[in-house]
């Protein structure tokens, strides 16, 4: 079996796959762009060249390996009429993620930038003001992997977690759970909206102007998900409106943010180059779950981890 | 009995107080520079102003309430003397201040100073080396009420924590305690050191330059204790020497930090003015307990809420 891989790893890693899988054949190069897509029965990608033009030439390929938890760039279509198997790290990006949530929110919480700004001028300036996360209620769009690790974080804060999903099912470490449609009504009481929805056909546009308008105005909005859950437009207006407090965004509609977005000199915003997910332990555990995957596929077993649905696009 | 308030409070809680203890008379003048402090029974104080000459005027004190923790700055020998009852409001930072600690670790486990600069620049940029404080190990000098709740919420992100008191008693939410002398063979193992000790006679310079060497060159040191647990001359050489990755200091020797000390410059510092402490919810949580206890000394009951040990110093 030919085994592709299209990013780099360190050498004790390839070394690991190499000695644990002494059937497959490993090529270990850093791109798709090389005879050996051709193949290659498994692709490890982080997702980025899978392309319908990679399809057509990688003949006998029946399984990618996404190193990464977004596949919206990807010709799903043309996969699942191929029947290739897709799975996904979801899940691993959780801690590192959930940490970068929890570091921004305390951070405004308790002042950190403020603290930052006056050593810049040398000045002990002690009123700020300053509050709590304890007691206060958490909105989280997606309530899934992810979102159930930020929530877990946030009970231990004493932060009352509001799930939010399509069908309005219960989820792991959320007090409650609502359904898209009833997200309206329930923002006036959020202190914080996280979201770190996919990007799919629900999720596109799910917020409007409508739903910023009916915030706290003391409300922090974090988008860690995808940027076209709403329109920028629509946030743009809402903070310079001070319709909320401050939004973090880790994501956004088209990436780089472009130098002319207003994000970037918004006071009341942040801007994360969409690196909430990274840590260094991110491709050793991807690779954990490749391997776990590979032994299963070797073996015909069928019960992979992390398969993607490629008809929802998750 | 007559009750002087030497700081602030609101209205509504001034008249709380007159409505609940119709017994007391209480006057409300933000100084203990005037007349009532000569005919106060009970004087309700941040701790500054209560000094000897104070002590003098006051001859029918009986009971000092400290809106504060540190009591250090007070002549406790005199108060010893005198048999007068100290009580404060140990515990009632703990909420702010563990945030705060936690803030400022995410933080920089997560490049969130470096997302702020970046975003000056307008630069995309996410080569940051963000890494998780899942799996990390915390040294907690001082595992009382605050250093516990720091503890808890350090433990809900997967983080080993190690209490470190005089006589390594067991504390709650420490995975391990040890004593005071077994500090500097713990401190190669620790990702974290966070002193949250008071300043009494055992903790006064307890860190030398011989424990900033033994920690790892990635450890990040915190102290949101008091400033006189080191020579501050020592952290300062462990800093310039990269011995330490980062220090955050909520609390120097001289406060305010006097504008030539090089904390303010050094780039792996972080100064915060002794804020960590401050929330919203301070003077309401202080004043409930100063009315558990004014019901207590009513009734003449004795077990009082957070009687400070004169002796001890806490």
């Amino acid at each position: 079996m030919d085994i592709l891989f299209t990013f780099n790893i360190e050498e004790h890693q390839k070394a690991a796959l190499v000695q644990n899988f002494p059937a497959c054949t490993f090529y270990f190069k850093r791109t798709a762009s090389c005879e050996e897509a051709n193949i290659a029965d498994v692709i490890v990608t982080y997702g980025g060249n899978i392309n319908r033009e990679l399809l057509a030439r990688a003949e006998q390929l029946k399984w990618i390996m996404v190193a990464s938890a977004g596949i919206d760039k990807m010709p799903l279509e043309a996969l699942e009429e191929r029947n290739i198997l897709v799975t996904n790290v979801r899940g691993i990006h959780k801690t590192p993620m959930a940490e970068s949530v929890l570091g921004h929110i305390l951070g405004l919480k308790r002042s950190i930038p403020e603290i930052y700004a006056i050593q810049e001028t040398k000045e002990w300036k002690g009123d700020f003001h300053s509050t709590e996360l304890r007691d206060s209620t958490a909105i989280i769009l997606g309530p899934g992997a992810i979102g159930g690790e930020i929530g877990r974080l946030l009970q231990a804060f004493g932060v009352y977690t509001v799930g939010c999903n399509r069908s309005g099912r219960k989820a792991d470490y959320m007090d409650e759970t609502i359904t898209f449609e009833q997200l309206k009504g329930k923002l006036p009481q959020a202190d914080f909206v996280i979201s770190v929805l996919p990007s799919t056909p629900e999720t596109k546009g799910l917020l409007t102007a409508e739903h910023f308008k009916v915030m706290k105005e003391s409300a922090i909005f974090l988008n860690f998900g995808r940027g076209d859950v709403l329109n920028e437009e629509v946030l743009i207006e809402a903070l310079k409106e001070k319709e909320i407090l401050h939004a973090v965004l880790d994501v956004f509609q088209t990436e780089p943010l472009p130098e002319n977005s207003e994000f970037w000199t918004l006071s009341n915003c942040t801007v994360s180059p969409h690196v909430s997910g990274k840590s260094g332990k991110y491709i050793e555990r991807a690779l954990d779950i490749f391997q776990e995957n590979l032994e299963k596929y070797l073996n015909k077993e069928k019960d992979y981890r992390n398969v993607v649905n490629l008809k929802q696009g998750y």
